[in-house]
C-alpha cells in the first residue's frame, strides 16, 4: 500500500523562481478568517538571479520579534543588483511574518514557534504551512541558507554567527568557513541536543550548507549590530561566490558551551538585579543575579549562582522574572 | 461659600511614619472589583527612622516598566541600617504598584499614567488615589525627593540625573547640588514645558529639593546601570546628611536639551534601522535612521533627520516602529 | 447666578408608573456602541399598583453576581397579584442589569460598582446613568426600599438582613421593625464609616425607610437562602400594609459588628486553608486561616489571626487569596 | 474670580493654515502609553488656500466605521488644485482616526463616540482632544462645515444630505440650500432633540453654516454611493464660491421624521427577518420584520410593527439584533 | 492488521430519527469548559417525518455569518406541517451553532472552519465533532442536501444557487435539477479546485444530491434575499417530492468561473474606493477599485484592476482591505 | 518495520525519586512563549522515601479549580517526616500547575483539559506533555494513586471518595478497601461510561490501585472539607502501610449512579431557582429547580425535573445557567 501523496501546498509565490533578474513579490498564504473570509497571509520575497551559480536561501524573522536580519535583508532587497550576482538570492526578510508584524516570538494567528514547526503541514496551521512550504518548496532550491537570529524581547545574547557540528564533516567544515566568513564578534560551535522540527536540522537534513546567528535581543536592534548582520550576509554570499568583491572579514572569538551546566535558571520569580554584564568573566559558585521578590519589601533575594567558569553569553531581558526562566547562560572561550 | 473639605485618603498604611527604626509594610488601598469583592492594592513601604534629620522620599516604578530605581531601592530597603541614619528615609520601590506587577508603564487597572495624574483625587480610579496619597500624606512628610525614571520598554536613555530650572533659585540651587552628588554619567538641566500633572511639579510646587534620573531602558536593568542607581541614592543621602559615610562622587557630563528641535518623530511605521548610536554626534540634517516599510520588499525606506548637532541621548526602543513615534532625542554638551 | 438645570435622565421607561395593575416592561437606556449604534440596555421592571397606599421599591443586582435577590423578585414579579396589593410594588430584580447578565459584580461596559455611583449622573457611563434614574425618578416615588445583597463570587455571608443606624431615630426605627419583620436567620445594625456613593444613603437621605440583606455568597443560591429571601421580601410587603395576609416571622439572631478589628486582610497571596468555619466561635488570637505559598512545597503558611472574639460572619470565597485580599469577618452576637 | 485660562491643545499641526498652496499633513497628538511612552496620534489633515474666499471645513470618520466620506474626501485631497480653489479648503478625511483605523464606530482607546463629545477638554481622553482641536481651532477658521456621516456597520441608511431646523433662520437657509446643491437622491430637515456633545451643536453654535449627510451603511461603500458622496462635496465647494466650476445638481425627495414613532426597537433578541427593504413603504400597525429567537426551533418569532405610515429610511444591519436595538427607522416624504 | 473501531460520537440527539410526525430538539454535544465543567453545545435541530419518501437535509449556519439560510429554515421548521411532507425533513437550521451565535463565521471556541473540518473526528475540537456527527450520523441519512451560504460579514455575492461539475454525471444531473428548482437571480456551475474538508465533498463523494448557495453577504440579510431562499427550499422540496405543491419557478441566469482570472487580491491594504457594483460589467484590464493608503493624505491609491471580461459577481465588504485579501470575483454570464 | 522509538519527555525533575529523605522540587517542563523565549512551568514536587515499601502517588489540582486537594498535599508536603514513612510517597499538589495558578479548570496556555489529555504527548500542548510524564515517569513508579478532585468553580458535590469498577477484581477490590478507608462522607462505585483520556484509566489499565473523590465544589474549600481531605489522605496512606500509625476510619454512606437518569440538563438559560439542597431527597418527576428567563420579568420559568427517585449529590453552582449545563445529578443509597 502506497502513501498517500501529499497534499500540494496552498501557498502560490508571485514570483518566478527561475526569472533572470530581481523580483520583489509575496507569498500569498490563504488564510480564510472571522475579519477575511477569502484573506491571505502575504510574506514579502524578493529574488534575485542572474545566470548559473549556487543559490542562497536568506532568512530572518524565524521569530517574529528578533530585527538584525530583517534590517540586513530588507536592505539586501532593495539594494542588490542583479548584475553584481551569479547565480540566485532568494531573501525572505521575515519568515513568520503575522509574528514580524506582531513583533511576537510567536505567530498571533496560532502561536506557532515556526522554528519548532518543521517539517511543517500543508493543511495544517497557517505556521506549519508556512513550515512546509519552506520545506518543500524552497529549502530543495538552495544550496546554502543564512538564518538570522537574535533575542527577541526576552532574551539578550553576545553577538555571533554558528553552525552545527554534524555527522557529515564535509557539510560541517563549509558551514563553518561561512561562520568565519560572516565575521561577527564571536562565532560558536553549536550541538543540538534536541533538534526536533528546527528549520535548522531540516536544512542539514537535505545536505544544506546552514549557518544561523545570534546577534542581540531585546527586541531592538542598534547601529552597531545592524551593521554586524548586513556586514555578515554579504561577506557570506562573497565568500560563496554568489556575489561579487571580497569579504571584509574580521577576527573572531570562538565559544564553545559545553552542556547543561551552561544554563542558570530561576525557582523563584520577582525584580531581577544583574551583577554580571554580557561578555563578563565568572567562576563557577558565583552570584550572577539576585531576585527580589515583590511582595514586600526587607525580605531577602534569592541568588543565582554560575555553574562553571566562563563568560555570560547571554541573558534573560525583561526586569521581572518569572519562576522557570532561564536566567543567564555561561560559554567557554576557545 | 467654602470649598467642601475634601474627602480622606482612602489608603490605610500599616507603618507608622513617626516610630523610630526600620519598618516594612504596605499602603492599603482598599480596590473592589470582580475578582474580589473587598480586595486591595498592597503598595510595599519601608520607613527608616533614626532621631532628628530631614526626611528623603525615595521612589521608584512611577512607570511600572523601569527598573534601576526599584532594583536601588528594595536593595536599600534590605540592607539601610537605622544607626546609620540621621533623620528618616521613606522608600517606596514601587509606585504605581499595580503597573509595576504588570511590567507596564501605565497601570493595567485604569491605564493611569501615574506621572500625569498628580494632585490625584481621593475617590478617583486606583492611580489617581495613589497620587492623592502621595500629594497630600507622603510629600508633606518630605524635604528631599528622589524619583526614579528609566526608558522604560519602548524608550532607551543615556544615564543621567536630572533637576528643573525653577523659578525660586534657591530651591534649584539645592537640587542641581544633589544631581552633582548622585554622579550619574551624565547630568541634565530640565526645563518643562508642559508640567501638569507630574509628581515632580507636585514636589516643587511645595518647596521640596526633587529630583529625578533617567538610568537606560528598554525595560531592563544592566549590572551597570543598577549600580549607577543603588550609589547615586547614596550619595544623595549623604550628600543631605541623612545617611552616614561620605558620598562617592564621580565626574558627570552635564547636557542640555534646548528645544523642540532635540525631538525627531517618525512620520511612516515600520522597521527601523537606526544609524546612530546611543551619545554617538550627530550633526544638523544628518540621516539617523531608515524606517522600512514592510508591506513588501523593494520599497525605499523613509529617512529620519537630525534638526541639530549634538548626541544621541534617547531612542525609540522597540525593533517596529509607528507613525507618530518619537524615534530620536538629542541633547547638546555643556 | 443659579445652577444651570440638570439634564434629563436619557433613560425611557415603557411602564406607566401611575396605572392601576401590572405590568411588565423596561427602563430603556440608549447606549450607543461599536456594536450597535442605537443600541439599548433594557432593565425588566414590573409595576403592581392598587388602589391607595404606600410604595415598596425592591431591588436586587446593585451588585450582578447576588442571586437571592434576584431569584426572589423575578419570582414576585410573576406571582403578585395586583388584588392582593394595597398601594404600589415596584420591583427591579437587576439594577446593573449589564452586570447581571454578565454574572460579574461591576458592569462590564465601565466597570462601574453601582452601589458606589450614587447619585449618579444623567451624561456619565452607563452605571451612572442608571444610578442617576434611581436617585432622580425611582427613589422618590417610594416609602419603603428593600435592596437585596449576598457575597457574590468572592465572598460568603451568614445569611442577615439590616439597616443602618441614622442620625433620625424615628426612621431608623421604622427601618429595624422592617428588618425584625424580614426574619432572616441573623439581623445586623450597621453603621457605614464610609457611605460616599451608596444606594443605601441616596434614599435614607431622601427619609426613606431603607433595608438591605447579605444573604450567602459564592455567587450561587441555595433553595434554602433563595427561601429566606421570598420569605423576606413578603414578609416586609406585610409588615408595611402594602400586602395582604400576615408576615411569616421567625426568630433571629441580631449581630454587631464593632469596628475595624472585625476585618482580617491577607498580606500574602497563595492557597487558603479555612480552619474556621461560617458561624463558628473564635477567640482574640486564634489563627482561623493558613495561606500556603503556592510556588513550591515545603515552604511554611502564612498565618491570619482573628483580632477579636466572636463568630465568624463573612470569609473570602475563592480557593485562592490574593495579598490585600479581606479574609474573614467576625461579629459579635447581641 | 475669574475662570482660570484654558490650557493649551496637546495637538500641534503639521501644517500652516494659512500658507498659500496644497500642504499635506498632520494633527500630531501626543498619546503615552504602554506601547510607546513617547508616542503620538497622527490624524491626515490637507489644506489648501489660494487667495481670499470662504473656509469649508470638510471631515470625514467623526464615527470610524462610516466609508463614503473618507472616500470622498482622501479622493479630494488628492485631485483638488489650488489654482481651482478661491478661499480655503480643509479636509480632515479621519477626524476620529484611531477609530477609523479600527474600523469602529469608536475610539479603540478610550471607546469615545467623538460625536458626542463636543466641546472637549484639553487634558481629558484621546477622543476629547481631538473634539477640544476641532472646538478651539479649527471650527473657527470655518465659514461652512460638511461632515460626513453613514451608517456605520449596524446601521444602513437611505443616501441623504441633512441640516438642521435652527433658531436662527439665515443660517437654516443657507444651510439648506447648500443641502439641496449637495443633491443626495433623499435630504433631510432635522430637529435634534438631544444635541448635547455634538459636532453640529458646536459648529451651529458659533454660528456656521453645517450640513451633514447619511449616505448608506453596513460598514461598506458602494461605487454609487461614494460617487454621492464625491460629487455631493464638490457641489457644496461650488455652491459656496469656493472651488470653481457649475455645480452637478440633481433632483432629491425631501424626508421629515415627525416624531418618537419614527423609531421601532427589539425588545426581544434573536435572529431578524426584515420584510420590508430600504426605501418600502409602510403603513401603521404593519409587521415589518420578525425575530426569531435562537435557542430552539419551532418557537414563535416575536414581531416588529410599524407605528406610522411612511418609507423606510434606516434599519438595523447586522444579521442578529440585540433586546433594545433600533430595528427600523421610518420617514415621511414631503 | 485492522483499523481501529472509530470511537463513537460524543453527540446525542433529543430527536428519534424515525419517529413520524414534527419534532423539535437539539443536538447536544458535551462541552466541559472553565465556565460549565458540564456544559454542552445545543444545536436546534427539527425532524419532520410522513410516510414513506426520500429525505432532505437542510442546513444553514455552516459558516455563523451568513443569514439568508438560518431565516428561510427558522421559518420553515415552524411552519412545515407533517402532514404536507412525503418522507421526511432534517432542519439544521445553523450548523456550527457557536459560531452562529456569535455572528462569526468560524466558531469562538476553536476557531474551527466547519466547511474545512470535515470528515471532523468524534474526540476532536468541539467544530470537529460536529463535522463527525453530519458525516457519520446525518449525511447517510439523506437523499438530497441543501447547505444555505451567503457572503458572511467580509464577503457580498450576486444571489445563485450551485452545484459542483462531478465526475458522476447522472448525480451532477440530479443536482443541476434542484439548482435550476431553486430559481435564484443567478445558478452557477462550480469546479472545485481544492476540495478538501469541505461539507460539499463529504456529502457527494456519499454520492448525496447536494447543492449550495451564496445569497448575499455582509452579514445581514434583506427581505429579498430571505424570500429568495425560503421560495428556493420550498421549490426544491417540492421538485423532490418531498414537499406537496408546485415549485414556483423563476427564470435564472447561469454563470461561469472559468479560472484563477476570475480573482483580484489587494497587494496594498487600505480604505477601498468601489468603482463598480455588484453585477456591473468589466472588461480586461479596467480599474475596478482603488484602494487609498491611510497613513497620510495626498498619496496617490493603488489600483485593482480585472484581468478578465465579465460581471462582478463578489465582492470585499468591509470599507478597509488588508493586503492579502480577495477584492473582487468576476464571472462570465453562460 | 519498527514503530519509531517513542522522543522522550521534555520534563526534568529536579528530585532524584530514588535518594532517601525528603526532597521539595520541582518537574521543570521548558515552555517557549512571547513573554519568555526560554521559560518553563515549575510543577512542585515533593519526595518522601524511607527505606523499602510501596510508593503512593497524591495528586491534586487536575482540574485547576478544585482545592480539597491541593490544600490537604500542601499541607501534608510540608509536615509528613521521614522516619514516618515506610516506602515512598509522591506528592505533586498541582499537577496542571498552569491551571491551578489561574484557579481555572483547564490550562491558560492551550485549553487542555488533563483528566481528558492522556496519555498524553512528549511533543504535543503543554497539558499533553504533563500527562505524559505522569503516563510514562510517575504512574510506573507508583503502587497506589489518590487524585483528589472536587466540583471546582461551576459544580458542588456530596463529598465522596471512589474508585471504578474494574474487570480485575482483586484490583477493584483493593481499590474499594482504600476508599473505605478514606472515611468520606459518601464513597461511591462508579462504572465509567466514558473513559478515554482519564488519569484514573491511565493508571488502572497499568494495575494500579487508584481512588479518586468529590469533595465539595464551587471554587472554594471550607475547614471541614478541607479536614475530610486532610484524614482521608492519612487513612489511605495508613492502611496501606507506608504511613506509621492507625486509620482514623468513620462511618461513610455508600452510593450509586445507574445510568443516564442520574443527570438533568437545561434546556434554557437563565437565572436557577434550586428548590432541592444537596443531599435532599427527590422522587421521580419532582421540580427540582426552576430557570427564569432573564430578559424581562413576567414570563415563566422553565422547570427542572428528577427522573430518578433518590438524593441529589451533585448541582450546578453559579447562579446562572446555560442551556446545555447539567443542573442536578442524583443517586441512589445503598
Amino acid at each position: 500500500m502506497n502513501e498517500p501523496e501529499q497534499r500540494a501546498s496552498p501557498i502560490t509565490p508571485t514570483v518566478d523562481f527561475s526569472a533572470e533578474g530581481i523580483q520583489h513579490g509575496f507569498l500569498r498564504l490563504p488564510y480564510s478568517r472571522d475579519d477575511s473570509a477569502w484573506g491571505s497571509v502575504m510574506i514579502p520575497i524578493t529574488v534575485v538571479k542572474n545566470g548559473e551559480g549556487p543559490t542562497a536561501l536568506l532568512t530572518g524573522g524565524n521569530h517574529g520579534d528578533e530585527y538584525e536580519g530583517p534590517i540586513a535583508l530588507f536592505d539586501l532587497a532593495r539594494t542588490l543588483k542583479a548584475e553584481d550576482v551569479c547565480g540566485r538570492v532568494i531573501i525572505v526578510p521575515a519568515m513568520n511574518y503575522p509574528a514580524f508584524v506582531a513583533g511576537t516570538r510567536t505567530s498571533p494567528i496560532d502561536k506557532g514557534n515556526l522554528n519548532r514547526s518543521f517539517p511543517g503541514k500543508p493543511d495544517g496551521t497557517v505556521t506549519q504551512k508556512i513550515a512546509d512550504y519552506f520545506q518543500r518548496a524552497l529549502l530543495p532550491l538552495a544550496d546554502i541558507v543564512l538564518d538570522f537570529h537574535s533575542g527577541g524581547k526576552t532574551l539578550d545574547f553576545l553577538p555571533f554567527c554558528a553552525a552545527h557540528i554534524l555527522s557529515d564533516k564535509a557539510q560541517e567544515q563549509r558551514s563553518f568557513e561561512l561562520v568565519q566568513a560572516f565575521s561577527a564578534p564571536y562565532s560558536m560551535k553549536m550541538l543540538e541536543i534536541d533538534a526536533v522540527g528546527m528549520y535548522d536540522t531540516a536544512a542539514e537534513d537535505m545536505g544544506k550548507v546552514f549557518i544561523t546567528t545570534e546577534l542581540g535581543g531585546g527586541g531592538t536592534a542598534t547601529a552597531k549590530s545592524a551593521g554586524i548582520a548586513k556586514r555578515g550576509v554579504a561577506n557570506v554570499l562573497r565568500r560563496a561566490g554568489i556575489l561579487k568583491g571580497e569579504a571584509d572579514v574580521a577576527p573572531t572569538q570562538w565559544l564553545d558551551m559545553p552542556g547543561g551546566d551552561c544554563f542558570a535558571f530561576a525557582e523563584e520569580g520577582g525584580l531581577i538585579e544583574p551583577l554580571v554584564d554580557m561578555g563578563g568573566t565568572v567562576v563557577k559558585g558565583q552570584v550572577v543575579a539576585r531576585i527580589y521578590p515583590i511582595g514586600r519589601t526587607g525580605a531577602p533575594p534569592s541568588k543565582v549562582h554560575a555553574k562553571m567558569d566562563g563568560i555570560l553569553c547571554a541573558r534573560h531581558f525583561p526586569g521581572l522574572v518569572k519562576a522557570g526562566d532561564c536566567v543567564a547562560v555561561f560559554a567557554m572561550t576557545v
